[in-house]
């Protein structure tokens, strides 16, 4: 048997564990669940991952691993995506800490409610704040790339991935990325990676 | 010179970190940064943390290490509140994520909306949404925890620590737990612990 992915397509956080996948090359079948329908809520899926949500990794043994971060970085272990040095692999953590702490609340949230509530959904008075918000995070980005390739120890890995997902397409959230020429610079440099797909491949 | 923690006493993030640096018994210095008065927003702590959030731990050649769990993970590499196996790990991380993205925001804004906002501020008016998403989270926590001792590995271990540190004041964010019997034994279990110390101590 090999990796089972629980899936859904526009899904920033599942996008980094196909990317992932790919990038390693690894053979797996991919399971797509629509938030949107409930398909995550089902008993038979709750069974699996009792907290309801994508993405989760089957493993060869059968066992279930939520959470795209500690997905990646189960993945990553023992390859080039996650460096060796224990403080290096902290930082990894920070960033990927970072990501879903402050970054996927604002980015992928504005994106999330563009994408998915009607255009009189009382979620959109959400967005001028999210907005406000997502900008503070990309300033934490900007001057951190500037001196930088890549987020950790001068390489591309799994911090990199992590925050590439929802960045890439902030335009969707209404989020313009044009004051951010580092930011910029770094999604070119991700996307030029060896074996990269783009987050419409499944 | 000593680790400096960048502190806040009733932060349940930065419990996390004071706990297993006692539980370790390494010494450090700590200093205590007043958020509800804009000190984490200083120009000098922005230069050292640009995301301006604590807690941050510096290290002995001066780097900053921000985000609670990534100091975790860093202190805990090659001690027994790691474990070593690779899906044990990527386990332990699968929880503090779980923490951080859905425990954190329902049961410590709670907590923080009770005590650090007045009576008649409108952010109350979140709490009874927040209620019924901690409950959500209580209710993945239960079961798991009923035919365990600890969250991963049979052992305590950081993962422990990243969800005791809100769960145990989950009353002071009018939550509670006494629907979860399991819950509230492995409270203890974690409150038994060696060189355990309460939230309130620097």
């Amino acid at each position: 048997m090999m990796y089972r992915l629980y899936d859904y397509l526009s899904s920033g956080n599942s996008y980094k564990v196909r990317l992932l996948l790919a990038q390693l090359g690894i053979a797996h079948e991919r399971v797509d669940l629509d938030i949107d329908q409930g398909e995550t809520r089902t008993p038979e899926y709750l069974a699996k991952n009792p907290n309801g949500r994508i993405p989760a990794l089957e493993l060869e043994n059968g066992e279930i691993l939520p959470e795209s971060d500690a997905i990646l970085f189960y993945l990553a272990e023992g390859t080039s995506f996650l460096p060796e040095r224990r403080l290096d692999r902290a930082r990894v953590l920070q960033w990927m800490f970072f990501e879903q702490n402050y970054h996927e609340p604002s980015v992928a949230v504005s994106r999330y409610i563009l994408q998915h509530t009607a255009e009189n959904s009382p979620r959109r008075a959400e967005l001028p704040r999210l907005k406000e918000k997502a900008h503070d995070v990309f300033q934490v980005m900007e001057p951190h790339l500037a001196g930088r390739d890549f987020f950790v120890a001068r390489r591309y890995s799994i911090a990199d991935i992590a925050l590439y997902a929802y960045t890439h397409v902030a335009p969707e959230g209404n989020l313009d990325l044009g004051a951010y020429p580092a930011i910029r610079a770094w999604l070119e440099r991700v996307r030029a990676q060896s074996g990269h797909i783009p987050i419409t491949q499944g």
